[in-house]
């Protein structure tokens, strides 16, 4: 469907307004969307990826997730994920010791947790007969494996399985794939919204040398249209170059590279039939809680905001290529050599830059904002669990 | 006119105060200065010189004066300033490109502003034809060359020549002169204070190499006068050293100089017809919003204390002498040579430490402090315009 | 006597609670202790070890103890503490000069204390016949020196004698002792929790080389005493290993160390005559305002937790050995050689690292905290005078 003014809702613009129109966006005023105002640390209900598995030993360690303080520990082929507090004494977890099989232990006074139920089922400094063991537990993630990636759901309630969370195409399809994953400054919601935005890459990533490779109009038309889960940002109108007046031309065109880029993937010569099966009618997606979809031709980036807490988020970048076999050694040789430092070193790291400082509200949005707005209204409209800052202890 | 006690006004002390007479200062409450207690952030409607010409070029450089963030660009021999952020998202306009002549371009979508007028004049990402354009602008602000400085005026209302604010002898005369513009900690009003502070030189620059050179009083009486804009320290009574009982004797005389030092300008042996011409009654003067005159025999030293924010004051000190030719060149070698390191670094840079931990109020005033509260009093008489912390984006 | 119920007063379990009653002590709550709670900075109207007399000279030093900021000089034999803030403008009197003997100048404008006094006794810069002298002062502390320490008194009214601060043993013995002070991260009360603690050591310090040559149990039973000014901990019950029904067995044994090391001092092999005539009927014991006593048999551990402010803590450790002659030179060369880098250094290195990650409460107390919970009583049974935050100038 196309996004169009609705009562009650917040309009957006379609990028097509005729001259003479307001040219501000009303949903500009972050009174607008009270409930993603108010999300600075992340929407609950939601499997989450973490970071790769293999960074995840038998040695706890912590990692900080909407905020939460939780500490991953593998046991064989299994990682858990428990609350990285002590009850005791308040140390964290993490600090531990593998002191038996699938339990850990508070480096302070050896209270000994099951790691999968999070069971205190020891108590070393108070003998065997302790009374206060069983009595007490640590709480537990859900946690679970995919993608070469650790997942752990944030939320209350039946847990959903991690499937509905990730890409349909990446459950059913073969592919070969590389990957980072870094904790960046800034708040999950300006990397999703900089990720989404229209207007951005055109100009800031005009000097990223990944774009020496990939060119990109100057402007474009754009709407937006729901696709499953997906928003997709729609191009019906490409330009390469534009002539302002009284200051020059600016221009995205590369005379090394043919123009235009197909729009569409599936359209461009040489196609992979997964990403052609897919038939997504733009070239960028996002869904919540914060997946961003690009589908070049050949090969598809994602992207996923984890919040770390207001000022941090990590960026979980693969960039997919659904073949096999030689072609895809070949990719992932590819990856390595270039993609891993073009795209999702030098290229998102401007991104990350900007998200950095970005400093609003107060804002003044304008027409390629609307894939901006709506993607704050679909967040809005999801009726998110927000997450609030984890109760403290009192203060000391 | 000598400053007394007048109806309703704090009263200052003669600093011949007779024994037996309160010996704190009136004054010494701040709530006895309602306006300057609230000024930590400066005064409004005046020219600050913000640092040399020579630093500033094409690039875009961000400053920050009275706690409000300004960009400054060059174009050709002109220099322009402009709010530092970009009114869509909140970036600094100091992270911009220079796209087009005349122009500075946000580095996010290319949100292109007029340097001089601060309008909206092209939007790179939304074509030739965006309907925002012209409908917004960023803040500009009157900026001025003069001395080898970048002068912003900050104020509202009619601009003032900047000439108002520069001492007049430094418009009607030639002269050769050095300098140095540093930010340094702590309040802009401690640096004010210190710099007319009557006592502290003494004792706290005794140390100072600068005073290999220059000889001064252990103590003395003073009295206050103003002449036009300035405020002088008018010394009537010189004592180079003293006798404390039970303690010992303390002195500033140093044998290898003459005592004492002429106090008034223009009575030593070799005299400058400009400093003699100015007839200042006093060694050392002060005006608003925050500028220093220390009137050597010789040549004059000038230093502004500009706010940067409520911790941090630039320093921006010149030397100057009013001779040309073959004089004047060689008064900029010894400046170069000499002068820079011993009186605007060490020097001064005592100031500046005593300025980091000064920790008032409380206070307890004494004597000599007649120049802090007269200096207060010229301020709060003047009704100035007090800067107030620029309004923040709503916290995010 | 030993610790039991009262009316009125926060419960506290005997160590060997019957299996079936509940877990949690009741004392948990911080609200329990509402004068303890509010005890961030310390207590007052008690004598402080701040560092070793040899650390202290001519010049001022400054250092912080209960939030206070103190500067302490040397002239001869004696040490002086005054306020450190000279009244005029708030600069730290430590920055100062010692200009004539028996004063402190401070370093801006050479207004001169009375060590002894605190009184004004000259202004420099204002001549000898300034009418302030004589007409403030700065608030000064008690000093002594004991054990090669500089203590200062914190309180108001009658100062007691320093001796009553410091145990009896040590004042009236000749020993060879060894020491270390440093400021470590954390409450002063965490410290002293810590260390007092029953259960930690057994098993954080199950790691440390210092357990090579001091064994420990697994776990005990454990009730308190209280012996004049100290609260003792008392072992009934020793348990060397244990084996914890599905996870495995856990020791403390050692096989090159013979079990079990004797509780009380002075059922050792060979044994010290002054500790066993302590005859202190437990290992560890503790008294205000912070001090924590260990009893080997033939050395004892001193620790005193001395709040620097709200997050800091000064460890000052002693280990004392009651011999003179060679043995006693023995014991130094013993000290320096090991004791100091083995416990001084690692092992209560670790004590400092669980300090500075507790974060309490909310907590969960099981039956060996009966030691904190029985310190945190007799902290607010002894109606302390809590140390508030110095009331600060108003906010520049």
């Amino acid at each position: 469907m196309t996004i169009e003014r609705e009562a009650g809702q917040p309009p957006v613009w379609q990028n097509d307004t005729p001259e003479g129109q307001a040219p501000v966006l009303e949903g500009q005023d972050w009174a607008a969307w009270p409930v993603y105002d108010s999300a600075t640390l992340g929407l609950r209900d939601y499997w989450y990826p973490v970071d790769w598995v293999d960074r995840f030993g038998r040695k706890p360690r912590p990692v900080r997730i909407l905020g939460e303080d939780i500490v991953l520990v593998r046991e064989g082929d299994e990682i858990y994920a428990l609350h990285d507090r002590c009850p005791h004494r308040g140390v964290p977890l993490s600090h531990g010791r593998r002191q038996f099989p699938d339990t850990v232990s508070c480096a302070y006074h050896g209270w000994t947790f099951d790691l999968k139920s999070g069971n205190l089922c020891a108590v070393l400094t108070d003998g065997p007969d302790s009374p206060i063991c069983g009595k007490l537990k640590v709480r537990t993630y859900p946690v679970a494996q995919r993608l070469g990636l650790v997942w752990v759901y944030i939320g209350a309630g039946p847990v959903p399985p991690v499937e509905r969370d990730i890409p349909d195409e990446l459950l059913d399809n073969d592919f070969a794939m590389g990957g980072r994953s870094d904790v960046r400054n800034g708040n999950w919601r300006f990397a999703a919204e900089n990720g989404f935005d229209e207007g951005h890459a055109k100009y800031l990533h005009n000097t990223a040398l990944w774009r020496l490779f990939k060119v990109m109009p100057a402007w474009n038309k754009t709407r937006l249209q729901q696709e499953g889960p997906w928003l997709v940002r729609v191009q019906d109108e490409l330009h390469w170059e534009a002539d302002y007046p009284g200051l020059g031309v600016w221009t995205n065109k590369r005379w090394w590279k043919r123009m235009p880029l197909p729009d569409r993937p599936g359209k461009g010569k040489r196609v992979n039939k997964v990403i052609d099966a897919l038939d997504i009618p733009g070239f960028v997606s996002i869904r919540l809680p914060g997946l961003l979809r690009v589908a070049y031709p050949q090969f598809i980036h994602y992207e996923w905001y984890v919040p770390v807490d207001e000022d941090h988020v990590r960026y979980v970048q693969i960039m997919v290529r659904f073949e096999r076999g030689l072609t895809g050694v070949a990719f992932k040789a590819k990856y390595l050599a270039g993609i891993r430092w073009l795209f999702h070193g030098q290229f998102t790291g401007q991104d990350a830059w900007m998200v950095d400082v970005t400093d609003a509200p107060p804002e003044r949005l304008y027409r390629p904002d609307l894939s901006i707005t709506g993607w704050r209204r679909m967040v809005e409209r999801s009726k998110p669990v927000v997450q609030t800052r984890p109760q403290r202890a009192k203060a000391e």
